[in-house]
């Protein structure tokens, strides 16, 4: 059985604020595990469900952890009913280290998606995977987003978490300001340019304001361009990973 | 307070069998509707929390009810517990009669979008939604497809629901090979040519495979055309809706 410290350290790191704290977070699944071990990221130790271990896709998993000198443990049953975030425990489970992202860690060159005021999980889950499908290594969040280290987003993630950098702004606004001076600054609005117009430059940001206000009159008087994505159906407005999809797939 | 039979009856449509046999569905919240009070959608009851009335756009939504003469009940704060579909009520709720759509209502010319298998709410709300945005008016599902008239599909439609014809296949496979005769039938696969050489046809179907598994063969070797979405990253796959609005913003 695990040790109730374990569990009580595992339980925290389902709240915001312990995530913060410890800077680490939970993964839980065979993919999301499976792509932490293969990627740079600090794993910390991997729980696996003990009457699993030798199904060949945990066994796997199991041999990638002991390659990498990661600690493990074999839960039973009651341990599950404790530490699962979702209803069903898929089996694995990894508590991670939370990397240090720096605001020259996006600013390498190459382009930024900004989200600002991003409150949906498994909208910006959707967004860092769709991002990593297309090759953009960059995003940046307003501080007033959802943390992208809550087990829903990763979820939704597939494991492109481990591949994107993403930075967490404290101040949005004054990050755009000063990275105005090298990055052209993008945003989707209304009545603007049909996005078909766009020119993939090599350092841009692309800004997405927040779903239910759209983009604040402050990011929007910076912004260098401004593109429409044109629809002429009815709805009020798209849903902001099918945009950011949209805008990401002209890169 | 609300009558019990009425209780009971809005607590069964939050289950699929109910909303089949009676062909009634929920919708809560002011957006939605008020878009089904403003559609042609047979709108049976609104239900709203009698503290609110007086808002102004609770006011406006009764005023609507009460000019296409639709039953209104103000129900109390207990009555809410037991009805609500989610954590917080968004303070009014209605029940609305599930259109019956035939084959031939999807077959009226112009692009359909085929969803095979497809089982998250949240990804086919927001399908629906953007076929709404790009005025694409139809969509099939299989008949393993997640009900479209499911609460969390419904929610993440924005009211898009109201204005787009979908039809559940009984056999998605005899479906298609009749439509097979009068329609292209375009995939999204790996490996096909780059889905900037699509070119939209007045009568084309749209074929998304299931998330997990892709294109099923059967429904492969049927297709007349095949694009791909090329990404340049490490992710293995797009999500559906992405995946949709991306091919959906190219017709």
């Amino acid at each position: 059985m695990l040790p109730q410290k374990t569990i009580k350290h595992i339980l925290k790191l389902q709240q915001k604020k312990y995530r913060k704290e410890f800077a680490e977070f939970l993964v839980e699944g065979v993919k999301g595990v499976y792509e932490g071990l293969r990627s740079d990221a600090d794993v910390l130790l991997v729980l696996v469900e003990g009457s699993r271990r030798d199904e060949p896709e945990f066994a796997e998993l199991i041999q990638l952890a002991e390659e990498k000198d990661v600690a493990i443990e074999f839960v039973v049953r009651k341990d599950i009913g404790e530490i699962k975030t979702t209803e069903t425990f898929p089996g694995v489970l990894a508590v991670i280290s939370i990397p240090e992202i720096a605001p020259e860690d996006v600013l390498e060159g190459g382009p930024v998606i900004v989200l600002d005021n991003i409150k949906d999980p498994g909208n910006l889950g959707t967004i860092i995977r769709t991002a990593d499908w297309f090759g953009i290594e960059h995003i940046v969040l307003s501080e007033d987003s959802v943390d992208p280290y809550n087990p829903k987003v990763v979820r939704s993630t597939m494991g492109s978490i481990f591949r994107i950098k993403i930075f967490e702004a404290q101040h949005l606004e004054n990050f755009l300001r000063n990275a105005s001076k090298e990055y052209v600054l993008v945003g989707l609005d209304l009545d603007a340019a049909p996005i078909e117009k766009l020119k993939p430059k090599k350092n841009a940001m692309y800004i997405f304001g927040s779903e239910s206000h759209g983009l604040r009159p402050e990011l929007e008087q910076m912004l260098h361009e401004r593109y429409t994505i044109a629809g002429k159906g009815s709805a009020e407005s798209l849903n902001v990973a099918v945009s950011a999809g949209i805008l990401m797939s002209k890169l």
